[in-house]
């Protein structure tokens, strides 16, 4: 296949150097001219991989891949649009703000952090929202639990239901502060549909991996 | 443990069930009057469960769950504010909208829904933005293959980009149409905070697990 890569960043880099070496052809595209970091990351691709500017690897990619930072993606999307018609664009991106605290663009609350604000003197800690009722009773798949994540503001609070949690069988993940919330009321949205769209089915649940 | 549950649902019912049998001491509480699927749903958990009013259970636990449906909690909550001061409250609640198709708060776009409305003509396929690029190289944890979701509004578009995905190591799962990708990209926040915040570290990927 052939495949642009517009930015040679980590990701970019990092996936481009894997297809290449399943046999797939890998133009990345930079902004030209080529600075020095780049230029070094690039050299150690070797010579499987051809460089270019953006618009060409966006001409040459049967699909492509947009890496570059998310400050930069409208622009150079909207400057290659013209290029991609009717092409695979790969989105890889994140809108992360620069501080890597939260998404730039459409989270904005929780129905925990609406919660705590109803109940102020309350210790809210978010649970159990990314399993499904019909599979609480047996947390294991396998030699695996099923993982649930823990996230608020008192300490006391998440080891109280961390107990809870361990006690009916799951590996509890500790997922920080309440605010984390709102990155985990949509995994179970993620859970419910692929529950639902019929590929799947109920008896599903996420598992971290670790090594 | 004294646990009061506010709600008979169920999910209410099945955590309500499976800390009553470990020896906690589990207090339901209902609208009053009761209805009859709610009055036989208490009675099928059998005498090792109390039921009262919301305002009793949310006296009765030290840990009080949070288990009524979304529409109805922010009147719930904020009726027993007062008898939650210092309490644990445990919320298990999602946002959801009634036809389960999104999350009610917070969530309204995603960069991949953004990006195609960028390149009108594109096939914009959401991947590999759950994983790190530092892990990119080895999508094996042991036994397991790390998960990546793939969604797309074009079926083509979509198998190409499995096919990408495959070819390095990952699962793929399918999550559906393009705008699932505001469900999937706060998983990558929830991964980066994880992986920052010191105690999982970025060796760390999701799996799906099935039955």
């Amino acid at each position: 296949m052939k495949i642009g890569i517009l930015g040679a960043g980590s990701m970019g880099a990092a996936l481009g150097k894997l297809w290449a070496a399943l046999g797939h052809e890998v133009c990345f595209g930079v902004r030209q001219p080529v600075g020095e970091k780049t230029a070094k990351r690039l050299s150690a691709l070797g010579s499987s991989v051809r460089t270019g500017s953006l618009e060409a690897a966006a001409q040459f990619g049967d699909a492509v891949l947009i890496a570059v930072p998310w400050e930069a993606t409208e622009k150079v999307v909207r400057s290659l649009a013209g290029h991609l018609v009717g092409k695979v664009l790969i989105d890889c991106t994140n809108p992360i703000s620069p501080d890597l605290s939260g998404l730039i663009i459409g989270h904005s609350t929780s129905a925990a952090e609406e919660i705590a604000r109803w109940a102020p003197q309350a210790n809210v800690v978010k649970c159990f929202n990314t399993v499904g009722a019909g599979g609480l009773h047996d947390a294991r798949y396998g030699d695996h639990s099923a993982a649930v994540f823990v996230c608020g503001d008192d300490e006391a609070a998440n080891k109280m239901v961390t107990h809870l949690a361990e006690g009916i069988g799951f590996e509890v993940i500790d997922a920080g502060p309440l605010a984390e919330a709102r990155y985990i009321e949509p995994l179970a949205l993620l859970w419910i549909h692929l529950a639902m769209r019929g590929k799947y089915g109920s008896k599903i649940a996420v598992k971290l991996l670790r090594r």
